[in-house]
C-alpha cells in the first residue's frame, strides 16, 4: 500500500487535497482559462495513477475554481496542434502518435476509485471529453456552455470519446453532439443524461459533488465498487459469460470482510463500517479482463 | 408442444393464472416482505422454462400482491450469504458457484415470450436486478423505492445486471444506480428510461400491465416476437452480420401462415388472428446463436 | 472525385436539389402514400451511392413534401410480401435473401457524409427503420404518428432495426416499440431519444432540417465528419483500440489543411473555410475497418 504526500509532488497545475476519504484535484491554470497543456496533463495522469494504489481513497473529485473562467476550455493551441505531438514517436510515423487526451481518460477509467467530474464551469475539447467522460459521475453548473468543437476545428472526436459517449448516452444523442460541433447546457436533451446532477449556480457544484462524495466514501466497500466498475466496464462477450463474472465477484465478496459486515450492519439496522482495501483483500482474479498496454515506447509516465 | 396445468405443479411461493394467452405470476411471500429464498427461486425457475415451452402462452407477467410490503426486497440474508452457496459447488472452488439471480435472470431472458415486470411495490437488491432487467417490458408504481444496495452490502451487482443496464439505459444512467447504492424513485431521471409505463398508485400497476398483455397476446404473432427477440438479444456483431439475420428472419417469416395473415388483415382492415406456434413454425435456423450452457455440473433444474 | 447532374439520372419516384453542399431528397409517391417500393428503393440506393462520392456533397436531407398523406408509409404490400423476394436469389434458398431495407440502411449508414431525416409526415415500417435510423439525425413533427408494426404484421423488425435501435436510445426503450408494434408520437418518452429535433408543423420540419444542415455544410470539415462517423461507427473493440484509432485520426486530420484552418481560424475568430475534400485528402489507412460486402450476387445496384 502507498500512502503518497499529495502536496508534495510538486504539482505546477492542480490543486489536491484529500480530506478523510475523498480527494479533491482543482486545476489551477485559472489565468489560462484551464486549457489542457502538456504540464497539466502529466500532473494529471501522475494523480490518478497515484491514488488508484492509494487505499486511503475511496472517491475521487476533479473540478475547477468557480471563479474561473472555464471549467476547461480544451487544448492549447496557441501554437497550433504541434503541441501534440511527440517528437520522438513522431520519428517512427503516423502510427505512433498517443492523443494525451487519451492517454489520461484511459488512466482515470482505469482508476479503480470511484471518480467524479465537478463541472463548475465552461468545458470544450478535451475539457468534455478526456477531463468528463471517463468518470463515473458527472455533476454540472446549469449554466455551463458544453461542447464538442471537433469537426469544426478540423480535427475528430479524440481522448476515447467515440467508445465512451455513445455507451454512456445512446448513439442517438453522441453524433447530436459529435457530429455538430454545438455548445449545449446541460439541460438540453442532447447532453442531459450524461450528467447525474445539474446545480444552478457554479458555486453549489463542488459541495453537491462532494457531499455526495463523502456519503459513498463512509457507507460503500472498496472491493465492492472496484468489482463492480470492473464488471461494468469489462461484462463479458455474452450475458452467460457476465454471469459467470459476477457470480465469482460475488462469490468472493460474499465471503470476505466487506461481505460480512454487510449483512450485519444490515441485520443490525445501522450504517456499515468497511474496513477492506484493495491491497489487502483483492483476489488473484482480478482483473479478469486483459489490461493490455497502448502506451507509445516512448512514454514516460 | 406441452400444456401444463399450472394449478398442478406444486409451488409454494408463487400463485399462478393462466387466463386466454396471458399467464400472471404472483409472488406469494408477503408475509416475508417477499424475500427471494432457494424456494422462491427454484418456482420461478420452473415455471419461466414451462411456459417458455407452451404454446397456448404468449405474454407472462410476474408481479406481487399490491398489499405486500414489497414487490420483492431482495434476498433473505437472515442467516447471511451463505444461504447463497450451493454445498456441491463449495467443494470446488471459488469458480464453481453459480449466481441464483442470474441463473434465473438468464432463464427469463430467453423466454421467447413476452416478459412483463409488474413491479407495484418497492424492490430491492435481486428485485431490482433478476426480478425486472431480463423482462421486455417493466410497469412500476411511481411510490416505489428502488435500489441496488450492492456497493453498500459490500458484495457486488449480480443476476447479469452489469451487462444488463448499461445495454437498457446507458452507462451513464447504469453508473448512477449500481455505483450509489441510492434508493430513487421510478421517474428519477437516473431510471425511469427503465420503465415502459409508470402509475400513480400501486393498485393500478397490474391492470396497467393485463391490458398491455391482453392487447399483445390478441394481436401479435408467436412466431414475430420470438425472432424479433433473438433478433434484439443476438443482432451479430456488426450491421452486416444483422442485415444477414434479419433478412433471413423476414424470409421464413413473410413465408409463413402468420406472415400471410398479417398481409391479409392488413388489406382487409381488420385485425390479424394469428395462429402459427414456436412448435409448429420454429425453424430449424432458430436459434442462430450459440445458446451455451453455464450452469454449475451439479444444477438440479 | 465525380460531380453528377442529379436531374440527369432519371429518377422516377425522387425529386433532388443540390444548393451549395447540401443535397435534398424529396419522395415522389405522395399520391400512393409514399410507399416504398423496388423503385423508390433503386433510387434511394443510387443517390446515396453518388453522394457519398460527390466531393460537393457535404450533408445530405431525406423528406417527404409536407403536403403528403405520410413521409412514408412502409413497404408497398398490395400484392402480399412476394414482391419482396428476389427471383434469383429465391432460387438459391431462404439465406440468399437479403432484406431490400437493410441494402438500403447499410449504404445511407455508411455514407461518409452528414445525413439527416426530416420526417414531415407519418412513418411506418421501412419508413421507421431503412428510411430513418442509419441517419445521423432525424428531425420530426411532432403529429407525426410513427410505428414499427412489424409483430402485429406477422414479420420481423427488419432493415437493421434490431441492431441500430437498441444502440441509438438503449434496447429499454427499443424494445418498447419494436416488441409491442405501438403507434407513438415523436415526444413520448419510447422514442423521443431519436430525434435532434422536433417541430409543431409539418411545414416547419423541412426549413429547420436545412438551416441545421446549411450550419453544418458552411462550418464543418469533410474529413472531420467522415472519420469522426467512422470512429463512432467503427470503435474498436476495446477503449484502449479505440484510443489507437482515435489517435491516429487525430495525428492524419491535425496535420491536414482543414486541421490547419481549424487552428488558423479560432486563433483569428472567425468563421472556418474547409476546403479538404474526401478525394484529395483521405488517408490510406481510413477505411480502417473491413468492409464487407453481404450483397446477394444476383444484386444489381
Amino acid at each position: 500500500m502507498s500512502s503518497p504526500d499529495y502536496s508534495q509532488q510538486g504539482y505546477q497545475n492542480i490543486k489536491v487535497n484529500l480530506e478523510e476519504a475523498v480527494l479533491t484535484i482543482v486545476i489551477n491554470r485559472a489565468k489560462y482559462r484551464n486549457t489542457f497543456t502538456v504540464s497539466l496533463w502529466k500532473d494529471l495522469c501522475d494523480i490518478f495513477q497515484l491514488c488508484d494504489k492509494d487505499d486511503r481513497v475511496r472517491v475521487v473529485i476533479l473540478t475547477a475554481e468557480p471563479t474561473a473562467p472555464a471549467y476547461c476550455s480544451g487544448a492549447d493551441i496557441s501554437s497550433g496542434w504541434d503541441s501534440l505531438w511527440d517528437p520522438e514517436a513522431e520519428k517512427e510515423g503516423e502510427h505512433a502518435h498517443r492523443d494525451s487526451g487519451g492517454v489520461l481518460a484511459l488512466i482515470i477509467y482505469r482508476c479503480r476509485k470511484l471518480t467524479i467530474a465537478a463541472v463548475n464551469g465552461h468545458a470544450a475539447g478535451v475539457g468534455m471529453t478526456g477531463l468528463q467522460l471517463p468518470f463515473d459521475f458527472r455533476f454540472a453548473w446549469s449554466g455551463a456552455k458544453l461542447t464538442f468543437p471537433f469537426v469544426r476545428r478540423g480535427i475528430v472526436a479524440e481522448a476515447t470519446s467515440t467508445y465512451l459517449l455513445p455507451r454512456l448516452i445512446g448513439q442517438s444523442r453522441a453524433s447530436s453532439l459529435l457530429l455538430t460541433g454545438a455548445t449545449v447546457f446541460p439541460d438540453s436533451p442532447h447532453i442531459k443524461d450524461l450528467y447525474h446532477q445539474i446545480l444552478p449556480t457554479r458555486e453549489e457544484v463542488y459541495p453537491a459533488a462532494k457531499a455526495f462524495a463523502d456519503d459513498l466514501a463512509a457507507n460503500t466497500s472498496q472491493l465492492s465498487v472496484a468489482y463492480t466498475k470492473g464488471l461494468i466496464q469489462h461484462p463479458g462477450d455474452s450475458v452467460e459469460e457476465n454471469h459467470l463474472f459476477d457470480s465469482r465477484a460475488m462469490r468472493l465478496t460474499g465471503n470476505s470482510a466487506d461481505g460480512a459486515e454487510g449483512v450485519r450492519s444490515f441485520k443490525e439496522r445501522r450504517l456499515p463500517k468497511f474496513t477492506g482495501t484493495l491491497s489487502k483483500d483483492s483476489s488473484p482474479w482480478y482483473p479478469w479482463w486483459r489490461r493490455f498496454d497502448v502506451l507509445h515506447r516512448s512514454a514516460k509516465l
